[in-house]
């Protein structure tokens, strides 16, 4: 299996959550981050902001699921045409999967 | 080295770090989350919630302990003879690890 | 590509993040986390603290720059010659990179 770990601007984490829920995945683990990309922080007027919210979701599928799941992300954490801020996914092994409930290995 | 990423319910997170404290794995990194499993969340009353606060622990330890963790953490994060909500366990490959005090590199 | 996971003191944040953008890698996730290490915590007087503060950053970079890279994170998050606590860096391997602004697959 593999963990998606996709980081997105607050404002679009509950559509990337809504769309994830409808596209069969609803297990996500949400953690609030703060992120600093290539553009290096925002200016607005006078003020510079060296790091910005952002929300890193944790979604663990299938090796299949991954393109989907992917396609499934940046379409509902992309705004407008696309614009720096917009977030990075990262994709990464996972060994085991075990559900405590059941005690059970699942991968 | 691996990676024992363990969701766990909040209420029973002391309960963990203590049982891995007394199995002789003190280092463990704590994160408060938010999550959502494959039920969905959970209905009280008329009320859905639908992400519920968990609390995510990395453990790093050495390959020939990660079963003995993994019981542990099982053990200690299930409610009575396990439900839905109790949480999941990742098992995830780490290449190196260091110690910034003393510059060393360990695995 | 690889994941730099560096979990570091909250006062020594700062220094890092300000360390790794003068290197050149300024895209870093930063994650407020709780941590128990080796030494199981801290006793200041009579009072022992089991948790504490920490901060996790994320920095994902080619492997050729791996070394430098943990290099400035250990020389900005060390305290004086090095004490208990001074944190730790996980390198977790890392499989795809994906820009979601652009829709690029990176690695």
């Amino acid at each position: 299996m593999i963990l998606i770990k996709a980081i997105v601007r607050p404002e679009k984490s509950d559509e990337v959550m809504a769309g994830l829920l409808e596209a069969g995945y609803p297990a996500v683990t949400k953690v609030p981050v703060f992120g600093r990309g290539k553009q290096r922080g925002l200016k607005v007027g006078e003020v510079h902001y060296d790091e910005l919210p952002k929300e890193m979701l944790l979604i663990v599928v299938q090796d299949s699921d991954k393109d989907f799941v992917i396609k499934t992300v940046v379409e509902k954490a992309r705004t407008g045409a696309g614009h720096f801020g917009d977030g990075k996914i990262f994709v990464m092994p996972v060994e085991e999967v075990h559900t405590i409930s059941s005690g059970i290995k699942e991968a």
